[in-house]
């Protein structure tokens, strides 16, 4: 008899009041962990993920939501292994039930506009008052005490944060990350603030508040680039495709698609002139040491994309392994995501409407952590309608009567 | 009086045998959080950060190393907070000293080329034979267990994992960040993985092996947009400077610069057609409906660059603030650094040569999370000299007695 291994967080509960992208992934990162999270939603609408195009279903995939029982994609994602109920924040009788809540629970993650979960009546203090031990984590776009910074966006965030401009070859416009870095960096921050304040509560006994800002967290991923030394020693920071202080280093044309490479030290740039053919340039006096590769990097750099334009990708990553050169194919997110390494790994994973099977392999993140002594991944749960857990959570766990669950909903609570 | 108040991982102590940058951007996170970093680097050499361009010292910031007291500011920032001690783990006589350090610890960080630290002698059963109770992380290229990845570097897992192809336009080459991504983002991953750990040791009372990749961690990220869905769907993945499907959503040029904005939803697009000064433009049935605006989104991009050319960065900003239209410059590094938001939060830091003053603000990565019952931050510890704390270490912490440190460092172990 073989025994399933824990997943490291069980044990732990979250109240989880996020929406959209930045606080669903910081509480989807718990629940792969093990954490029971408890994803409370307006009655009405509910997450804004919910209308995130494209829609799984009946249909397969399609833009625009068909049927009643189509899923947003997003909303399938962010939503796995979470318990769902219905709580309208805005009815006074709420304030009862949150604290009720929390008096179960060991964390809160938030990620409204900053201040309104106090106006709410579901800030920390709240919180807080109806249990000390609670760790409550406010993701926001500017920090929790900005209360005029506004409506925080991943592309507003990474304009502000350096990010954009970090990118891109000098003289060319900013580059948009095609990945919304500065949404799924703070919550990976917000879980890492909330493991250390869990940490600080086995020595104190008590809760506290944990406040993690979009614009804080992506502007110290740009801080660890010397940006102003490196201006005052003369060095160009922003080099587009290629490093040149470096060189050869970067990314290359092939006549089908690009491939990353790195030789910078002299075994690796000999190695890379014998996959070119030509084997001559490490005597060769422009490319015979690191310091003249450098000098003359633009001569470099357009002889090996002279010779990689001629082949396709997988020769050139061929040809350049076989001399032992650090080279990789830049891949289409479709094919990196189906990778085997990642795949056996679980660091992406399936996804599925509860109900519809679909052709199309619908692959996303899962927690790219493994354990000797642990598991992680999602309990089989899913709020596909708002307050699907209900029951489960105001009966069972909470203690509700019936007839008291039945008034909070005639009055709209729940 | 007032108490300086602690850091959540007060108590926690971690044998950091990284080097480069993924692994002890891991230890410095700890370090900040509170953890007592003990940095174990090699006699002869150390760790390889140290010969990274640019230097600081008594001429300044310099690209090529002047004097032996000149320090490489990438170790400046690695190494803040953290104790320094030299053993040479090729020497057979460092497995027990690596034992004796494991015995005082909670936690151990690796990462080198997967099967090395084993092949030394210092791998997680080693670490687990001396002390149960170890959470041992290591942060690899391809993961722990795959023995053939080779040479993990940043750009070739931005490559490999589809990060690079999801920024650029359609039809254009991919882009490499600017920010070194892969490299920062595994061990973030990694602290979740080693805080978790620790929890569960709470439950059992024994450690474990976490073990991250850095091909996984940006993969999982890669992966929370729905690529596949979207192929199937229709939908165009990779956009450039716009998202099309929401327009007005992106980047938009200005007469010195450029600004990220975001109008999708009918207010804020009526906001910024009285900002672009033709408030007609919302009646205009090419743009009185976000489902035209989208239809007609090449048209209305090339009005809103016609409109923002004409004017200053800071002028579009302003008259789009004005009228609620979430909108920011896209900066520079170097101002990004500089926002009183974030040097409030130290989420940037300054950092500087122990000795010698420098004119140039030399900031970097704080710890991007406030918490209302402690502070973060780092030791007044910097290990300039390899082996700068071998004797508070060696003599202080493992009791060794002045005679076996005269062996040991006669034999070159330490």
């Amino acid at each position: 008899m073989t025994q399933t291994p824990p997943r490291p967080l069980e044990g732990l509960r979250v109240i989880d009041l996020t929406r959209a992208l930045a606080g669903p992934y910081a509480t989807l990162l718990l629940a792969g962990l093990g954490a029971e999270v408890i994803k409370v939603e307006q009655p009405q609408g509910g997450d804004l993920a919910r209308e995130n195009s494209p829609y799984v279903g009946r249909d397969g995939i399609v833009v625009e939501r068909r049927h009643e029982d189509d899923i947003s994609i997003s909303h399938l994602t962010r939503a796995r292994g979470k318990y769902g109920v219905a709580l309208d924040l805005k009815k006074p009788e709420a304030r009862q039930v949150f604290a009720d809540l929390v008096r179960t629970a060991d964390i809160v993650v938030e990620n409204f506009t900053a201040g309104t979960a106090d106006r709410l009546g579901v800030g920390y203090e709240a919180a807080r008052a109806a249990n000390p031990r609670i760790v409550y984590c406010s993701l926001s776009g500017f920090g929790a005490d900005d209360l005029e910074g506004g409506k925080a966006m991943d592309v507003i965030i990474q304009a502000l944060s350096g990010a954009m401009f970090s990118s891109g070859e000098p003289g060319e416009p900013p580059v948009r990350f095609g990945i919304p870095i500065a949404d799924m960096l703070a919550p990976v921050f917000s879980v890492i603030g909330i493991l250390a304040a869990i940490e600080q509560r086995h020595r104190t006994g008590v809760g506290q508040h944990v406040d993690v800002s979009m614009l804080g967290a992506l502007t110290s991923f740009v801080a660890i680039e010397n940006w102003s030394a490196m201006a005052a020693a003369g060095m160009a920071s922003r080099t587009g495709l290629t490093v040149r202080r470096l060189s050869p280093f970067g990314v290359f044309e092939c006549a089908d698609g690009y491939v990353a490479l790195v030789a910078v030290h002299e075994k690796l740039a000999r190695g890379l002139f014998r996959a070119m053919g030509a084997p001559e340039l490490g005597d060769d006096s422009r490319f015979a040491s690191r310091d003249v590769r450098v000098a003359n990097a633009h001569d470099l750099e357009e002889r090996i994309n002279a010779w990689s334009r001629g082949l396709p990708t997988a020769e050139v990553v061929r040809r350049l392994e076989a001399e032992g050169v650090p080279v990789a194919p830049v891949r289409h997110p479709e094919d990196a995501l189906v990778d085997p390494r990642v795949v056996g790994r679980n660091e992406t994973m399936p996804i599925a409407h509860p109900d519809y099977d679909s052709e199309i392999d619908l692959r996303t993140a899962g927690i790219p952590i493994q354990f000797s002594e642990a598991r992680t991944g999602f309990d089989d749960a899913l709020p596909v309608r708002i307050g699907e857990h209900n029951d489960a959570i105001y009966r069972t766990l909470l203690g509700y009567s019936p007839e008291m669950l039945e008034k909070l909903s005639a009055a709209g609570v729940v």
